[in-house]
């Protein structure tokens, strides 16, 4: 992988802005060493993908797009510009700790695939320290977090497509990647969640927040959805039929024909239900196949 | 220009080496998001161009070759890993400050020219507030406290080559470039200089300290003479006469046969003299030339 250097300068920049939301150009050039003509060309591309603007030579980044001004009750929030990947970096701290960064050196998803997480996205890492009951719901609880927060805050109706991906139209808005360390009684759990939100995409099955919505959206109202909802973790997948009813209300994978990729080969059928334990019942050649998650390397829809 | 994955790594260690000389590997891949197989791969990549081990899983940076343990009396000394230049970064603070980078997106030296400044070298800019006729004697006082910091530091026997470039055995090892706001009774002047050291090299004509010592030195030797030096600016350009003298012994130009590109076209000849203003004498086809040093673009040996 190569970067551009605009890029890299644009990294400088948010390494300042995550500090102080509003900066005269001059001092921003000062201590950045860009030339201002060349800074405010930046910062103008850069109001493409964050809710920063260049008015009366101040840059001013709005503060409900920095996840730096975020202080949730009962949590640690960890912003940092570059990282390895948030995973990686919230398993350094303790539970109930968050990891937000601007770009990922390593982002990646199930599979340890590739997950592009551009300038202007939510990528995230909540840590969160579980009993094991708690920490099996998870699968089923963090897609239907992100649905809703995306739902209450854009009015967006998106869609779950088995395991976890969250779509809007068929296209994926949102990614999720859930780890978690055993320890004797409970679980340390690293809930890893990228959104599509301001950032540019390119890739023809994904769409943002920014595309569906029409506009720039300050992630601070989905980021601080998502926290308050992992603050209610316990109490959410305490009804646990409740959290299962959503996730099947929502599921778009249901009753459709599929192609699936296992690690044993490929399957064609129908997807007929999902079981409690999250795996996925497929019909094929007039036989019921059941497929765990783990089993699935992609799953594409034929219809 | 593009960047490098590893170089966007490396750029992310160095932020938090700066800070603290020594981190354990999974302190370090903790705060960095890399895991740590690949960070130990990385730092033992880096140890080619910094003073960095890695040793029963620790990460070492030393001191000496960490600017940012250096507290020079009476400056003020602003360390970064990422800059546009650090020219454009000394404009913004007061005189008497000093610069340091450890990578430009945009370093330069003459005529605007891309200067390479790769991990590893001594990329610095102070400023100096300084009487006018102080400020005159600088572009000879830069190339003579320079090349005193590698002879006397190194045992470095280098050369100036007209009008300030240091060389040994013909390539270049350092660069320099002066400029200057004017004021009614003083210059602010803005003195770059960048030392290749432990970087690596890519052009033909250039060297490297590492390369002629034969190993990797430490960097605050080299920065911490010439901030002395620079300390004592005032009374090194009090003895005049000395200064020239020293610049002259050292010049590797003076009766050569050069090719100089100038602004009005190609002139060939043998260098005969430097007059006191700093302009170069050529004798070309039986005539007598003088050179400003803004005038020339270009000089080139041809014997």
């Amino acid at each position: 992988m190569v970067y551009s250097e605009k890029l890299l300068k644009k990294l400088l920049i948010l390494h300042h802005l995550i500090q102080k939301n509003e900066w005269s150009l001059l001092e921003l050039s000062w201590e950045t060493g860009i030339p201002s003509d060349k800074l405010s060309k930046i910062i103008k591309e850069m109001s493409k993908n964050y809710l920063i603007k260049l008015e009366n030579n101040k840059i001013i980044w709005s503060p409900a797009d920095n996840p730096s001004t975020i202080r949730p009750w009962g949590w640690r929030l960890i912003h940092k510009v570059l990282v390895g990947s948030t995973q990686q970096v919230a398993k350094g701290y303790g539970p109930w700790s968050i990891v937000v960064a601007e770009y990922q050196l390593e982002g990646r998803g199930r599979y340890g695939r590739k997950w592009l997480s551009g300038l202007g996205g939510l990528w995230i890492t909540a840590s969160m320290s579980l009993s094991n009951e708690e920490a099996a719901l998870l699968p089923i609880a963090v897609p239907v977090i992100t649905l809703r927060s995306l739902e209450t805050q854009f009015g967006i109706n998106a869609k779950i497509k088995w395991p976890n991906d969250i779509i809007v139209d068929g296209r994926k808005v949102a990614g999720i990647l859930i780890e978690a360390e055993a320890f004797p009684n409970r679980f340390i759990t690293y809930v890893g969640i990228g959104v599509n939100v301001n950032n540019d995409i390119s890739l023809e099955d994904a769409t943002s927040v920014k595309n569906i919505v029409g506009s720039i959206v300050p992630r601070n109202k989905i980021l601080a959805t998502i926290i308050g909802w992992f603050s209610r973790i316990r109490k959410l997948v305490d009804d646990r039929e409740e959290l299962v009813k959503q996730y099947m209300n929502n599921l778009d994978t249901l009753n459709r024909r599929v192609i699936i990729e296992t690690v044993q080969g490929t399957i064609e059928g129908v997807v007929v239900d999902v079981s409690e334990d999250g795996s996925i019942i497929v019909e094929s050649k007039a036989k019921k196949i059941s497929l765990d998650p783990s089993d699935v390397y992609k799953l594409r829809y034929i219809d």
